[in-house]
């Protein structure tokens, strides 16, 4: 993505060094943050300075390159506790791995991993921009752009693509309680000069009930065998929504997305992450002292709801997506 | 409500003299605002210093009585301009147009009409009441309390009752953004002792999914001849997806809430509020700059979603209600 002019990565690694668009600090900031060793990789992938499934993945390799020899069992596991959500975590650390069985340099192979999920983000965009006819509005949930994945993004591929092509599209972004990340999504198109909405998430519902809305495209951090799909908080409200207004719900997402070893969504690890999350905002107290909140990071969509999975593959239905795999 | 140790509502007279709780600045201050002129009166109902539907209708009546008689019509146009979409606020002013044409007193008939307001909310409690039973949990959102009514509430009245009958029971609250009404619920409740967790607006279809919500209680600001409910944006998302889950889904509302000459909730006025409200946060820039937002106040959820509508006079489907009044 564009910033100041220049190209960046979410994540990159020059010199033996980890580098990343520090996402806490966006849009007020642009700020890159230096990251040394694995342990600082871990703590940046807990508190979302790194986020987004696929982002995370590449996140994760470049940690072990970094990682003494010793310290390889101790930073895989640790890097694997880091967001237990996300899919790609555990591809990325599984492909370090056979890379070190097979006496492979790591920096070169966390590169390559690198390499791989951009062109697959590109593929996403390809085989998704079809679905953007001139005119639609869109509506995305989260950030699965190019901070939650390198360049391109997952959902967004798509969106950035149509765009290239010369349609008129226009984006309706939830802001995506209780973390923003719709303000990053925000941030991604607006440097793409893509017109786009912010909406408080309440509002997703009632443009799709007035005829305002004619597609929505998501990312998902884990896609069980049945094509349930694990995403961002909030996800699955959309997509109840959006078949109730028979409005086409697509999910965007790498094939490493896939968990082969999930019968469902009901079987999902969800992450619950701090109350203080949803008791304050941006630092800044908003709940009455003593107030207690709960904070499930994730949801599991059925895939009931889901019209199609795009992948670096083509676009599948859920419920044939395992076959494919 | 209680509020340091004393008694209040949240909109009150003396001696001439319109007395308000100032509800921007909870749950961090507890103020009151003093209104000594109509134009003061929509200034506050405006910019949500007063808010929700019932006691904007209080408010509402107030703001006449203090009105000179030769500004009576000005000050009642400009008060039903102040926040279309609540039913309420045209009762309310009508009930103060008819005072004065039978030549009453206008700070007596606004007194008469809160008292009034007051009795139907605890008549809304003793009828929904009934609907909770020991160890249920409950998803309410925005607030529907005693600050939206003066006192009780009418989503919380039957809550509140409930509590106060020694039903052990659990509140989710949506923190309900753009404007974090929840927070206000949240901040009834812990003056109430009733146990309650905020949530993001995301969450909830998550709980409902995971089975840990039993029932669905919601205000209302207007309710179409058939049964269609405008409430705060996001309700229909809520009332969508608990359908989804076979959890039932109540609307609380004063019968004065029903608007007859609205066929259904397609027709209903949504007011637009300003995109600031989504492009900041209590005051704070969010957004990346030059960043839009669309804002909706409000959404219509569709009689199909309603379980049941309960008012002062009994509980009923939506289907029913206009026969009914």
């Amino acid at each position: 993505m564009k910033a100041g002019g220049k190209e960046y990565r979410t994540v990159w690694m020059e010199d033996g060094k980890i580098f990343a668009i520090d996402q806490t600090a966006l849009p007020q900031k642009f700020k890159i943050a230096k990251i040394r060793r694995w342990r600082g990789m871990v703590a940046a992938i807990k508190n979302m300075i790194i986020r987004g499934a696929p982002a995370i993945g590449a996140a994760a390799a470049f940690g072990l390159a970094i990682a003494p020899e010793s310290e390889f069992d101790k930073a895989y596991n640790a890097l694997a506790a880091s967001r237990p959500t996300a899919r790609d975590l555990f591809t990325a650390l599984e492909y370090m791995r056979k890379a070190k069985e097979n006496g492979k340099n790591l920096a070169d192979a966390a590169q390559q991993y690198a390499d791989n999920l951009v062109e697959i983000c590109r593929k996403i965009g390809e085989n998704g921009a079809p679905l953007i006819k001139d005119g639609m509005r869109i509506l995305t949930h989260c950030n699965a752009g190019a901070l939650a994945a390198l360049e391109w993004g997952t959902a967004l591929a798509p969106i950035i693509l149509a765009h290239r092509q010369g349609k008129k599209i226009s984006i309706f972004v939830d802001e995506t309680r209780p973390r923003l990340q719709g303000i990053l999504t925000s941030w991604e198109l607006a440097g793409e000069g893509i017109e786009h909405y912010l909406i408080a998430d309440n509002a997703a519902g009632h443009f799709m009930q007035r005829g305002e809305i004619d597609i929505v495209i998501t990312g998902s951090d884990r896609i069980a065998r049945n094509g349930d799909a694990a995403n961002k908080i909030g996800t699955y409200e959309k997509a109840v929504v959006a078949r109730e207004n028979k409005i086409p719900f697509y999910i965007a997402a790498p094939s490493t997305t896939l968990d082969l070893s999930l019968a469902s969504g009901d079987n999902v690890h969800i992450e619950e992450r701090s109350p203080e999350e949803v008791l304050n905002f941006v630092g800044r107290r908003i709940a009455p002292a003593g107030a207690k909140a709960r904070n499930p990071a994730f949801d599991a969509t059925p895939a009931r709801y889901i019209t199609g999975i795009i992948t670096e593959k083509g676009i599948f239905k859920p419920e044939e997506i395992a076959a494919h795999f």
